[in-house]
């Protein structure tokens, strides 16, 4: 009876030096933002399949691992599609659950809340190297607070993190769905066409100025209007207070609030950081998730193309569960990339525990192997990592074997 | 549009209070268990459907959930049955899955292996108080380890867990399948009919001699070999050395080698113990599942009726996948019923980082801010946990919210 060997398509069996760094990782994690006041919550792993399809979840709703009903309730015969078929899926992300939870417990909850999450989702992705349809995120979530604090805390606790990781000169882009909108208004673009906008203006890293203002206009939209638009971003390109200067460009069309609302982020983050990283405006940064209604940002390394952290303020999504508005602001942390990242950097964990085996020789009666784990209990007792082993015949290469595992010192118990 | 605000049935939201435990918990485990050589390892949730489904995991197969193949795989016009639909479903248990990880791993693993893996399962048993569809499963497993030192140090570990954790005076059962085997070979049951006999046994705890005299009767069973059956047991109850005793009433039909490695694994128990707990022969106790091959055991807790952790040997079970026989032993907490027991018992987690709440007054001009901020990070760097909040209308009230979540210590920022 043959079995299959390999972990499922996508999925990763995760080996002792991998596991290592990770649960450092995830310790570093939750103290650092513990000393933030977040709070550690999980959610089951299986959501209903209504929430996850309630279009928060933009294109990850079409990558549910979808989980068949059972018993009676499962009727293969009259099942027309799909949907006739489950009522359950895996989490795609951290943020739909969150929504769920805090609608169902937030009278048990304290407001504001500041939510810590590491867990699993499950995407099903197509394979493709680094990227797995198993994978930890790690969020972190402050619900019921309207003030900039939220963003400062958020960006404040993840950058701190990241330093501690040993990054540095790491970048934090910001935007603000706001200043999106007042610019493609400024511009005249029609307002039900913003989010097709945005979706082309979200390429710049890729294809740069040209190849956006080329998109704008193969979708139709006027060439005044386009022009206009890519004329904001080369105008304040370069400012020292680019603020300023892009509402200077669109006479006043920034709101104060906003305005002053990115500034107090960017200047208090800089003044209270625990890490060496450089807080930008970013006009042209839009992430994808249509949930998103305010301040929006990203963090990012020359070690790493592509982002390692986002996130924004999203004040609607916990209403749709609730019925009544909770304003919400958070930071993800891309885990698998930073994991990813330190691996290759050939990260090794500090503080490590002293490692000792003993070896012992085989057939050693009961009373002479009860000295042995005396003495391993005393060790341990001492915090010191102590491998009973038995010995085996050839002793060289099994300390050599072990010595790769991290032990330094042997100790050899015979039986007499 | 109303989405379903209650997690999924059979399923948990972790509200902070519990998480706290829970993580410490965890904490501790790993903290044991690496003292003892065990290195943390993972599998992905989801595993093969074949692998799941391979009559290793008894009852636990009925409970699966599965998940739906996904685009061009899933034809539902073409489906006769389930096994149409699904190509993988939820991990119910970490030991087949660990089969299937050695299997593919082995080139990069030591020998023996020492596997340490704390995560979720999920079994579709019917909802009831205190059970959980997804629950946490804590195993520590010796691949590779023939001697009786696999057992001795699955024993040790797990007992100076408990012990770690508070609890005291606990019992440790053990017993053999060779001597499950032997009895109802001595007794002259037909060798078919063993798993029979054996899972009647299995009710003792519950229905008491006469009962298992009554549904062995019932099942067909001659008097004779009931009468003897029972009567061995009734010979040994009280016997300072049960094992001896057993033998002798079997004529010396249970072999040398397994009436040894039962005393040697007790006595180091014993005499390596770094917990206060007693250690039993115990020939009734049988354990459901059916790839067990030598010792099983359990651990009891005076405080909790059923069983806290249990496990034996299984040297057939990763052959199945390799071809090549390994064989293993492991030992298996019940993580979720050590936290039903903490929390009843109003445990708390020890050595808790000091916690203080800064309140901040709302409209605080940026540069004062900063100063909060800067602060914050002084006493954060020191271990402190600090809580950086707008302050409330009603601060008395917000004060006492705080102090229910841990804070001790309030300090308080005005506008100026």
């Amino acid at each position: 009876m043959a079995m299959t060997k390999k972990p499922v398509t996508g999925m990763k069996d995760m080996l002792p030096a991998e596991m290592q760094v990770r649960d450092y990782v995830i310790g570093l994690i939750k103290e650092t933002y513990k000393g933030f006041g977040f709070t550690p919550m999980e959610t089951p792993c299986v959501e209903h399949i209504e929430n996850l399809c309630s279009k928060q979840g933009g294109d990850n709703e079409k990558l549910i691992f979808k989980i068949l009903k059972r018993g009676e309730k499962l009727n293969l015969e009259t099942a027309q599609s799909e949907q006739d078929l489950v009522d359950s899926g895996l989490r795609y992300d951290l943020t739909v659950p969150l929504a769920r939870y805090y609608a169902n417990n937030s009278s048990q909850l304290p407001t504001p809340f500041k939510a810590l999450q590491v867990g699993s989702v499950w995407r099903a992705e197509r394979p493709q190297k680094g990227r797995f349809r198993q994978f930890v995120q790690c969020d972190i979530d402050i619900l019921g607070d309207p003030t900039n604090l939220a963003e400062i805390e958020l960006i404040l606790a993840t950058t701190t993190l990241l330093g501690k990781l040993g990054f540095q000169q790491f970048k934090v882009r910001i935007n603000d769905r706001a200043v999106l909108k007042a610019m493609a208004d400024y511009c005249g673009f029609p307002e039900d066409a913003y989010d097709k906008v945005f979706i082309i203006l979200d390429k710049m890293d890729k294809i740069g100025m040209e190849g956006v203002e080329k998109e704008l206009l193969e979708s139709g939209f006027a060439a005044d209007c386009v022009e206009k638009y890519l004329g904001l971003f080369q105008a304040i390109e370069g400012e020292a207070d680019p603020i300023d200067a892009l509402n200077r460009q669109m006479a006043g069309g920034l709101d104060s609030q906003t305005a002053e609302g990115l500034k107090t982020i960017m200047d208090s983050a800089k003044a209270a950081a625990a890490a060496e990283f450089d807080i930008v405006f970013d006009p042209t940064l839009v992430r994808g998730m249509s949930y998103y209604t305010g301040t929006i940002f990203e963090v990012e390394m020359p070690e790493f193309g592509s982002s390692v952290a986002g996130g924004g303020r999203y004040d609607k999504m916990i209403g749709r569960f609730t019925g009544n508005e909770t304003c919400a602001c958070g930071f993800s942390i891309g885990f698998e990339r930073i994991i990813t990242i330190l691996l290759e950097k050939g990260f090794t964990v500090p503080f490590q525990a002293e490692k000792k085996a003993f070896l012992v020789e085989k057939g050693m009666p009961a009373d002479r192997l009860c000295q042995v784990l005396k003495e391993a209990k005393e060790e341990r007792a001492g915090g010191t990592q102590v491998l009973v082993v038995t010995m085996n015949k050839n002793k060289k290469f099994q300390k050599e074997q072990l010595a790769k595992e991290g032990y330094q010192e042997f100790k050899e118990f015979f039986k007499k």
